[in-house]
């Protein structure tokens, strides 16, 4: 199973908006099929160890980092592949959330007179698609909040300087975290600000993540990186009428999404009710504190990413008014990786 | 040497403004003779190992974590007493930085014919005594600032509440902190918010530090823990000219320091000089935003203690301008630390 958790992570972040899985096949002690789902409409992981084990596979053990799947989506269902391939034993790490799938495909093997095993290395393997899971359950994407800080909690100086808080080292770490995104997202602030790029660079990309802008007013400019700069897409969402600059952005290749919003502000569950509907199955929120704060503010943050940068900046650019007046009524967050990144220091919180 | 360390940290906190130091005796791989200078005054660790070991100490190795005295100060030399033992090696973790020791116990020793050797687990060492170093060279006491703050680097709600964003074992803690240092020193808006006690508590305590309260304007409350409560000694420092008020304070037992103050703040570095003269030799400040931020700005903080509660508190109280404008030109530290302590992250830096 660990074999197979390995082979799944390989392609963490490719398969949106699959989940991410692997599949190894052992008989008599003996590797004798291995395959990842790779990508939304290539086989999936059961299909290609299966081929790989070819009839090998009567009789053998099928070790899968998640149910497979009993109904027809974008292939055939993964379970009578499994039956007809003549496997004696199945051992699952977590259950299917998807209400398609759940308990359905173990009922299935069962039925056909094979033996289930669900719950090993369940907890990685939770972690692995807890993306996958929540945008199933909760349909929404899954949301990621980065924050690149000062030891005092400062994303940025008082004239807006952040460059660079976060060390070298932790900027390649952050871009693994852009990598495992559907979508990266800002505000229009900071695209005013900093001009980003926001493609996964610094790490070998084998996909640029969609780039996302909350602009209520349209106010990005024609020149900036994210529309001129070509390597990913990128998709504006304003409440503007100024058809001529939408249709400006729409030649350069901008997709532009009008949605309504209330003094300057979107209404993020309702935003994110949309982004689940293009298949957006994991956002990653780079900034800035104001875009930060209002998906703290609205409990849409699934999981904290900080870096933590070795200075001290005093008055500075933080997170914003949230509402709270007590330490008893603030949001809570699960401390899940404490890791030191050089001079950085990474916390990992979940909800 | 390693249990040398042991023994001199069981005092740590204990002996100021002595160093803290352990000793061990060992004879044909034996140990005959242990010590710890256990406070100012009393016998120093290298003469309470000899004396255990009493005529076996001939033709010994003494393992010492500071380089022994070779000076009259409350207690006679103590290489006097390890050359008329008849030690035959000594080994010693690190120099001493006082001028009227540093190397001097070493050139004493070797001229007597014994074998010196310097440097072992000197790091440890160095850590262990880095107050009295600081204290010798500096001739001011050593700072550290403790922090407890949520995700978001704010040290209470906007509304000032700060109850609790550490859990209690980050507490207990921090209490450690207050045992190691001779006084902890707080802001008078700490003393009229919280009312604090400021002693050591929730671990046995063998001393009780100072508490120093920075009061331009005597504004202390007679009814105030810090006046009333007698467990430790309370230093209130002011530029007040109310005698009266003072007088009331001092028949309450509380220390009264007249000190000049320019526009409600005293000039740290010289304050520090005259904790200097009274012997204090580290000093904690415990806040709150306004002491801690003059303590950074004043670059007068050589070890900072973060506890990071696993909250976002948003809007509220945090360091304040430190007169940094870009991100290369803030105070940077050095990470030493990084431990999980429950759900909150223990990050300790120094300069």
């Amino acid at each position: 199973m660990s074999l197979a958790l390995d082979l799944a992570r390989e392609y963490k972040g490719l398969t949106h908006p699959n989940p991410t899985v692997g599949c190894v096949i052992v008989k008599d002690g003996v590797v004798v099929g291995k395959g990842a789902h790779e990508k939304a409409g290539l086989p999936h992981a059961e299909v290609i160890a299966l081929k790989e084990a070819g009839h090998r596979a009567r009789g053998a053990t099928l070790y899968v980092t998640l149910e497979p799947c009993s109904h027809w989506g974008r292939t055939p269902p993964c379970v009578d592949a499994i039956i007809q391939a003549g496997i004696k034993r199945v051992v699952i790490a977590t259950l299917d959330p998807n209400p398609l799938v759940c308990g359905q495909g173990v009922s299935k093997l069962r039925q056909a007179g094979i033996q289930v095993d669900v719950g090993v290395l369940e907890e990685e393997a939770r972690e692995l698609n807890e993306d996958f899971f929540l945008y199933i359950t909760e349909k929404r994407p899954y949301v990621t909040l980065k924050l690149a800080q000062s030891i005092d909690g400062k994303i940025a100086t008082k004239t807006g300087d952040s460059k660079w808080i976060s060390g070298q080292k932790s900027r390649e770490f952050a871009h693994r975290l852009r990598h495992e995104a559907t979508a990266v997202l800002v505000g229009i602030g900071t695209v005013l600000k900093d001009d980003p790029l926001l493609t996964v660079r610094h790490i070998p990309a084998k996909k640029q993540p969609l780039r996302i802008v909350l602009d209520p007013d349209l106010e990005i400019p024609m020149g900036s990186k994210l529309v001129v700069e070509k390597s990913a897409k990128t998709l504006v969402v304003t409440s503007s009428d100024n058809t001529e600059k939408i249709k400006l952005l729409e030649d350069m290749g901008v997709e532009v999404l009008r949605f309504p919003s209330e003094g300057g502000r979107f209404n993020l569950r309702d935003l994110l009710k949309e982004f689940h509907r293009r298949e957006i199955m994991h956002i990653l929120v780079e900034g800035g504190s104001q875009t930060a704060t209002e998906f703290i503010k609205a409990g849409l943050v699934d999981r904290l990413c900080v870096f933590i940068g070795p200075m001290v900046i005093g008055s500075g650019k933080t997170l914003g008014d949230i509402g709270v007046e007590f330490v008893k009524d603030t949001p809570r967050f699960t401390l899940r990786r404490c890791q030191v990144i050089d001079q950085d220091v990474y916390l990992e919180y979940v909800r």
